[in-house]
């Protein structure tokens, strides 16, 4: 049902397979309204929707499965006695995939010690995956781009408290696009076919809506940095939050993370 | 390759099937930078790509082959001696499908003596279809909703002249995207996977980027209008354009138009 890269860790492979499978059994079980239901709160402090809960149950217990701690939307902290932890986006753009908008990921990376060594973005529409381990490359490059002017860049939407850094970016920008799915929007950018992808200035990401995108997008060529410049890691903390920049180049994130900043 | 549903016009299921063909052997057989290549004008007066061309071509060969007169991005108006006319985006989201963004789409629609009778808009990088007939209810329901606040609202991107309209959109929607195929974009509203979609005012819109929407949104429930009260008809004359706006109520599309208005 999803390409699983040889090479893939097996907890990491095994909860994609049971988040996809969750996935599509949710979505042909259930209608649009019963799968966009807010039925709790998440370990995030965000709202969880039966969507979620059915595909975070499902990676929970495989996680359990295969004895690996887990560090989870909904769910929060597991820890199942391991050195290795995944950091789990199960239904990245839940959004989008609750109203039919058929740009929904699962997005994981493996943790040793704290460490992120291995992420895998599967594409839940469709099966396709980007799979990368840190510090080898991989098999996708960036664009390359390391201006501003004329990119094109993915982004958040703009809220309230960053519309003037938001069109600071969009002004610059020769495309701009917001497909509400973090971890696609990143592997887009790790295969070259858009330059970057930012929460300009918004802080809306929480570490699994980035954590794999810091390890697939340096593979193919590229950065994840913040727009403030605080580090990118992992914490058990979930109530933590970045505006994460995914570009090209350093180069390219570093402008953005300036023009951000204004 | 591609679903043609049953009842499809003949030479627009033809013409469907030769731009899915023509696009998928550009993709195999040229680069990124090779598709994206600007080689000539269109008859809209927006630079032809040569992705656009390769496919373009391919559309005019096979409605000559089926003797129906063509309007055209690229080709602009051939006229083969029928009282049948295909009103024809051979590839919507150019710039897309050319950097490898999965968001690209066929559109087309069957007019005779001018009038709007049948549209096709088909998903090229999955195959899926949305076929409706003029004055017949389709498959599709829209969301019903009829107030902006808090809708789901896809967007073109801010233009220098819209930025003020567009905020004013953005700040009402609950949640907004910008997926650069408005093809796509106007079918999920159809199926009720988006509330609305609209050119917020920058007169981006050309005959070809909503004339499938036309017949394909009010069979689902729907409206198509321009954001300035011009009629969307179909014309020879490309140099036209508007700012559409596709709406799953007429309510929502007068009180998107009217905020776009200011």
């Amino acid at each position: 049902m999803i390409e699983i890269p040889e090479g893939t860790h097996p907890a990491l492979a095994a909860v994609a397979r049971a988040a996809a499978t969750a996935f599509h059994d949710a979505r042909s079980g259930h209608d649009r309204a019963a799968l966009a239901e807010k039925i709790g709160m998440g370990a995030d402090g965000t709202p969880t929707t039966r969507l979620d809960q059915l595909v975070d149950t499902a990676v929970a217990e495989t996680a359990a499965a295969h004895r690996v701690n887990l560090i989870s939307e909904e769910i929060g902290v597991v820890d199942n006695g391991s050195a290795v932890t995944l950091v789990v986006d199960p239904v990245d753009g839940t959004a989008n995939a609750v109203a039919g908008v058929p740009l929904a990921a699962f997005a994981g990376v493996v943790a040793i010690d704290g460490t992120a060594v291995e992420s895998l973005t599967t594409w839940l529409d469709t099966g396709r995956s980007w799979h990368a381990k840190a510090g080898e490359r991989g098999p996708w490059r960036t664009s390359g781009r390391r201006e501003l002017d004329g990119a094109a860049v993915n982004l958040l939407r703009p809220h309230p408290g960053n519309e003037a850094a938001w069109l600071r970016i969009s002004r610059r920008a020769g495309r701009v696009r917001i497909l509400s799915s973090s971890c696609i929007e990143a592997a887009l950018v790790a295969q070259g076919s858009t330059d970057a992808f930012a929460d300009a200035g918004s802080d809306t990401h929480r570490i699994m809506d980035i954590a794999a995108a810091a390890v697939l997008v340096p593979a193919a060529g590229g950065v994840v940095i913040d727009a403030f410049g605080r580090t990118v890691e992992i914490d058990p903390d979930l109530s933590r939050r970045w505006s994460g920049v995914v570009a090209a180049t350093p180069e390219l994130a570093e402008e953005i993370a300036a023009t951000i900043v204004g």
